[in-house]
Parts: C-alpha cells; sequence; structure tokens
C-alpha cells in the first residue's frame, strides 16, 4: 500500500506553544514514521499579514525550528521546508490564480472572518485573499493526501480541492490530487487566562521554549476559581485552568481525580495545584530545553538542515510542477 | 550615460499583423541598437483569459518569434524571452501581491474595461485581476527604465510604479526601479474594413506572415468608398482604407498625393489603388516571408533562441530578486 503524503507546518509568526504541541506537534513525532511527512516553515504566507515586519518572520522561522526539533520532528524523517526556498509553489499559485473567481476568493468563510478580524476593511491586500490559492499550491507541490487543520481551516482543504479538480478537468489530466484533512481530534488547549484560544497576541500562552522561571511564572498566575479565595473554601474544577491543564498533561491520571474532588470540597489551596503543574509541566518541557539547547547556538547546523528539507522538497515540487506545465502545454 | 532599458513584448495568442508591425515592431528594431531591450513573450499573462486553450497559446509562441525574426529584431542584440521560463517572474508575483488592495486591483481601469468586454461578470478570475500585479513584477525584474504601451495601457504602468514606491518605503531600499510609459505616437492602424481597431478576432487584419495570395484576396476585399461605384465616380479619400495604408506604407508620397486627387475627382477605379497597395504591401513582406522561411523548419533553432534568450533573463531576474529577498529579509 501506498504511503500517506502529509503536509503540515506553521508560520513562523512566534515560537510554539503548548497549544501548538498538543493540538499538532505530537501528532506529528508519531506521523513522521507511519507516513511520508512534509512539515513546512510557511514564511510567505506569514508575509501575506507581516509584509511591514519581515524581521520577525526571519528570526520565528529559527524559534520554529528549534520547537521542531526540542519535540522530536526528526529531519531524518520528516522534510523540514521554508516555504520561500522552493520556488516551484510561487509558480504553481500563479497558474491557480487563474482557476479561482476573485468572488469565491472573498466567500471563503476562513478568509472572510480573518478580514474582519484583522480590521482590512477596504484595504484588504490581494495576497491575503489569495492565500488559500498559495495553500492549494503547497499541498499539491507534495501531492499531500492528508493535511492535519482544526476545523476553521476545513474551508481552506475544499478550496485546494475545487483546483485540483478544476485542473484535472481542464486539462483532461490526473496530474493533481485531492487531499483529505484530518481534523484534530485532541479539544483546543485553552490559555492560561481561561480565554479558548492561546495565541501569543492574547499574552496568555505558554511556550515550549519557555524557561522554569517563566513557566512557573505564568502557572503561577493562571486562571483558576475566583471564588476560591480561602483555602478551606470550596472550588470549581470547570473552567479552572490548572485542573484542565492537569486533565491535559498530567499521567497519573487517577490522582489528578482525587486532587479535584479535594478541591470541590474545599482544603486544597491553589498554590499546591500549581507547584504540581509546574512539576508536570517541566517534566514535559525539560528535554525539550535541552534539545533546543543544543542547536541553539549553532545557526550554521540550522540552516543545514531548513537547507537540505528545502533540496528535498524542490526536488518534489518539481516533478509536479513539470507534470503541471506539460498539462498546461507549457513544456516547451 | 547609463543605457535606457526597455521591456516590452506580445501575448502569444496570435500571429502579429500590420498594425503590431507599425506600432511597435519597427521601433523595436530601431531601439535594439540604441537601448538594452527585453522582448518577452508572454505566455503566463495570455494564459490569464486563455487558460482554457494552452494549445493555443504555445502554437502562438513560435508564431510570434517568428514574426520577430521576420522583422529583424536580432536574438544577438534584445533579449527575446518566455515569460514562464522565468521562475522569479512568478516569486515577484506572489510578493506584489501583498502590496496591492483587492479594491485598488479591481479599480484599475484597463482590468475594469477587460472585465466588461470579456463579459467576465460575477467570475472573473483571481489570476485576471492580478495580472497587472504579473506585469509589475515583468517590469521591474528587469529594472526597465521604459516601457512602451498604447494609451490604454498606462494604468499598468501607473501600477506598477505604485508597486515600485510602496516596496521601496515599505522595506527602506532603493531595489526596484519606476518605469517611464512610452507613448506609441504613430496613429493606430485601422482594420481592413475601416474599423478602428484591427485584430484578429475581428477578422480584419493583414498578417506579417500571409501569404501573397492571402494578402492580395485582403486588400481586393478591402473597404474603400461605398458610394464609389462606377470607375467615373468621383470618390472619398477620407475613412477609405486603401489610402489610409498607402498614408503610410507607400513611401512615394507625391504619387500617392496625385492617386488622391485623381480618385477625388473621379476616373480612377478601386482596382488600380488596390493593386498598388498590394505591390507595396508585398514589397514590405516579402523579405519578411524569406527570413519567416529561414528559421520556420527549424524548430530546434527557434527553441535555441527562446532557451538562449530566456536564460540571460534568469541571470537579471535573479539579481533583481536577491535584492529583493534580502530587502525583505529572505536572505536566508
Amino acid at each position: 500500500m501506498k504511503k500517506n503524503i502529509i503536509l503540515t507546518g506553521d508560520r513562523p509568526t512566534g515560537p510554539l506553544h503548548l497549544g501548538h504541541y498538543r493540538g499538532s506537534l505530537v501528532k506529528r513525532v508519531e506521523l513522521q514514521d507511519e507516513c511520508e511527512q512534509f512539515v513546512m516553515i510557511a514564511d510567505v504566507q506569514a508575509l501575506t499579514d507581516n509584509y511591514e515586519h519581515p524581521e520577525k518572520v526571519r528570526h520565528n522561522i529559527l524559534e520554529v525550528l528549534l520547537d521542531y526539533l526540542a519535540v522530536g520532528i526528526d529531519p531524518q524523517k520528516s522534510t523540514i521546508l521554508v516555504q520561500s526556498l522552493v520556488p516551484q509553489l510561487f509558480e504553481l499559485t500563479v497558474y491557480y490564480l487563474n482557476l479561482v473567481t476573485v468572488n469565491r476568493a472573498l466567500r471563503n468563510p476562513t478568509v472572510k472572518t480573518e478580514i474582519k478580524q484583522k480590521g482590512y476593511g477596504d484595504s484588504t491586500p490581494l495576497g491575503f485573499v489569495a492565500y488559500p490559492v498559495s495553500q492549494a499550491a503547497d499541498i499539491t507541490a507534495f501531492k499531500a493526501t492528508l493535511v492535519p487543520v482544526g476545523e476553521d481551516q476545513l474551508p481552506m482543504i475544499e478550496q485546494a480541492n475545487e483546483i485540483v479538480r478544476t485542473f484535472n478537468r481542464l486539462y483532461n489530466v490526473d496530474v493533481l490530487v485531492e487531499a483529505q484533512a484530518v481534523l484534530t481530534k485532541t479539544q483546543r488547549l485553552p490559555g492560561t487566562d481561561g480565554k479558548t484560544k492561546m495565541g501569543k497576541s492574547l499574552g496568555n500562552a505558554i511556550y515550549l521554549s519557555d524557561s522554569a522561571d517563566v513557566l512557573a511564572k505564568k502557572v503561577m498566575n493562571m486562571y483558576t476559581d475566583p471564588d476560591h479565595i480561602h483555602v478551606a473554601d470550596p472550588g470549581k474544577v470547570e473552567g479552572n485552568m490548572v485542573f484542565t491543564y492537569l486533565d491535559v498533561f498530567d499521567l497519573q491520571h487517577d490522582e489528578v481525580a482525587e486532587l479535584k474532588e479535594h478541591y470541590k470540597r474545599g482544603g486544597l489551596g491553589d498554590v499546591v495545584i500549581k507547584k504540581r503543574l509546574i512539576e508536570v509541566l517541566d517534566e514535559l518541557l525539560d528535554p525539550m530545553r535541552k534539545k533546543r539547547a543544543e542547536f541553539a547556538n549553532d545557526k550554521a547546523a540550522l540552516m543545514g538542515i531548513l537547507h537540505a528539507g528545502s533540496a528535498r522538497a524542490r526536488e518534489i515540487a518539481a516533478q509536479t510542477l513539470a507534470q503541471v506545465r506539460a498539462a498546461m502545454k507549457l513544456d516547451y
């Protein structure tokens, strides 16, 4: 049976956090043994809404790579590539732009929501509206069969598959491959403040690269139960971030269950459960910190990894592009 | 003094005709001695409204090249390139998409007019709206200082220069160069039917590649003066295509002036002036036909010319792209 091909990745706009770890990184480490996995650092896509701050994107490419290496994504097993180092993706993007109408692009629910969120109003850049087309180029260049996404990204896969079908029908070929969205089953990890999403701009994220001190401080400031004032008071477990995180990261489920009972009864202070969470998270992050430290000062080695992965990605993308050009009669 | 750099070219959607010859080809043959000239066969741009008929675009690449060679554009003096063989142009296009808003793109007067003409309605492809951005990539990649255009294409140069200014300001560099539009001074050559524009779709064009027979037939069917029924009748010279063409192509201006007087008085038949025009045009086209015949059967030589020119174009475009990437901090 043919191996599945996975395309996944991140926009290099900030370091990765526990939400990323839980939502996708763990899975990638698993899948790199079963599938052919492409992990893309999407600098071009990041530029569509950060073109005024390219230095931020540049800086975070290495941060994100360090996060990958820290969690165990192995450049020998996964192809880690930088989007802008695979020029075939630009060419595919430009060809696919002909296959999508302006109205269809503006109707994309994800794009619509994001235009509103970003307050673009009447000045939405063409590049932003076109970014699902650029994603279609990424997915199809590597002939990905599986693309792990959050629910909000489903319209992106739909758009990519529409392009695949239009292209294959129009040029009467079987060159491009439809991808299947793989929905993350794990629930989204909320921020330390209890907000539904962990995010850099919200200032409620615990980063994989946080030092022990920073981690401790963030956990000590976590949202628990505002009515749980004295240790003796009975406390609420639902919506209490410390328990939410313990549920996810503490493998001693029985002990966590007992702690919850105790907390609900009263007599268990926030500091106790927070210290436990710090310990649990430190155990998770400490090996990552060590791995990170191994590479962090060897910029040449990091760039070597990115260049090697991107070179391999170029090879694959060039094969697809040659087929695309042949289908379009551009194979002069 | 630094030589001017010219970017010019054609969409390969049909063979070139007398209107192209008069409006731009003559000038290119002159300018290739004075300037650094890039002549681009714009296959990617042609695909934005011909993506359903790529074979047409492919076929016409060689036709257009043969026309170039026939009129005397010399691959040793001008860089003749195929747009899709210069991948740097795709990458620049994608970056520039971030610098233009959807509304600005849709407000481009040329794009607006063409959307109406083509009857796109609600299904204008993104690629079509983005084609001025792709043109900006072409112009800036070669750092063109002069771009010969018709009046209807002025908004394209304006759009390109806007991108240049935005890019240089945003990244605080002096990398991209504004281009100056050079308006064609010659009046547009009307079609053989007297319509203001000579065009393939209008079926009123005399092609540079027309055989002597086809040429004769087209001239014999030319629009003259519908009220000039008998040879003895006085005839009208204004709007009479035979005289319009004689004015442009017959170098014996005195004789043409005499013929006009005679025609207006009456006593000069259409056949006489048509035969003269056939002779004049044959004299122009015959050397082109011979030159064409030299190359027409050597497809390998033709492709060689295109590949060599495109390789040179890639070198120049790669230099610009490296500067663009450095400005955008993408020079990993």
